[in-house]
């Protein structure tokens, strides 16, 4: 009996309209979908609405996200173990994420540990978090010969990295900020950036948010309730 | 009367099956299409080829990509002034870009002249040609805490400043590399980073190559065809 094939697929950045032809394309062949779900949120498999999934077979994983190394590699290792099986059968399998797959994706990560189990995989490309929130403020990131950065800043926060990356030439995206959002935006305004600054929360999705320059200074308590949903784009004026 | 919105669209990267549904609805929704055409393609347009463009005017605009800022200007001004008579009728327009629309994009930069002009304007965010690329070589671009630098190499190598940023930490990507592709490739070899490196030709396209580690070296002549639809990504194993 043939294989089925593994398929990290990119839903895009949370709104089912952000979905490709392929990504869907690709879900409609799979029997089991597998989804990520975590305490905060499932957006994922949310921005599935335009799908029929009624003959689906719908799993959910649940990633700690724990930054013990050989733990997280248990769990991702366990998740392996759900998904071969329904690959020895014959049938295809998804793994959904938000954003694109190659952008620090638990599927991109899942991908590897199946092909090395000797399965075929493939990656279905996406929408990242950040073009979607570039698009959402009107803003483009890169014009002519601007180069980008995106940072996982709340990580480059914490060891004292991240200074010097704002501080190198082009634009940069901010990304993963959860913990220390305000703290970074307090480094923003001391190195004169914010005035280039812009923060998105929730791009493309109900309750998207759009803060401008100093008004990212003065976010209320109850503005921070999306940090985890946040990003913030730095562009100088052309 | 109302004016119409003027849409700056993302058609994914070269694939019809890479658009997105946001995108093809509006599409559907726009009377003028704009499509940048070059000597060297019109490989936008074709990726809408799922689209029936039966009812649609389609406009070609020539962006010659003149380096000299005043002559560029003029040229963006005159194709504004075929697009805001169209506004000004009541009808909507777009102009869709390869990639995604916020990064080094005619229509995104046509966008913010009409809006300058008093006119509603929109981006849809679409799969860039780097998520594209490293979904072709099913490769994570950035994992657990690395950042991502995008460069637009040949500029950076001109001017000489790409040997300090990829000395930098993190992945990177090459884009636009067109003149000097083969220079940086030697550089790369310098620099030790030839074992990290794939580069991905037309990805998602027909035609598509990837050329991992040491074969970027010994690519023939033939193989340079399509360099201006390379990109190479550098990315350490984890």
């Amino acid at each position: 009996m043939t294989q089925g094939t593994f398929y990290a697929v990119s839903c895009g950045a949370g709104n089912p309209q952000m979905i490709t032809q392929e990504a869907l394309n690709i879900l409609k062949e799979c029997h089991y979908i597998f989804y990520p779900k975590s305490p905060k949120n499932t957006i994922a498999i949310d921005s599935l609405s335009t799908l029929d999934l009624s003959e689906k077979t719908l799993i959910s994983c649940l990633f700690t996200m724990t930054s013990e190394k050989g733990e997280s590699l248990m769990e991702y290792e366990k998740i392996a173990g759900q998904i071969i099986p329904c690959l020895k059968e014959g049938k295809s399998a998804a793994m959904i994420c938000l954003g694109d797959v190659s952008l620090y994706s638990s599927a991109s990560r899942m991908a590897l540990i199946i092909q090395k189990a000797g399965f075929k995989i493939r990656f279905i490309a996406g929408v990242t978090s950040f073009s979607a929130a570039a698009a959402a403020a009107s803003l483009p990131l890169c014009e002519r010969d601007e180069m980008l950065s995106v940072i996982p800043a709340d990580a480059f926060y914490n060891e004292g990295k991240l200074e010097a990356q704002l501080k190198n030439e082009g634009s940069k995206v901010l990304m993963k900020m959860g913990r220390h959002l305000k703290e970074i935006c307090l480094l923003l305004k001391n190195l004169n950036l914010i005035s280039s600054a812009t923060l998105i929360q929730r791009a493309g999705m109900e309750g998207e948010k759009i803060f401008r320059q100093e008004e990212i200074l003065s976010m209320r308590e109850e503005d921070h309730a999306f940090d985890y949903l946040s990003l913030i784009i730095i562009k100088k004026q052309a």
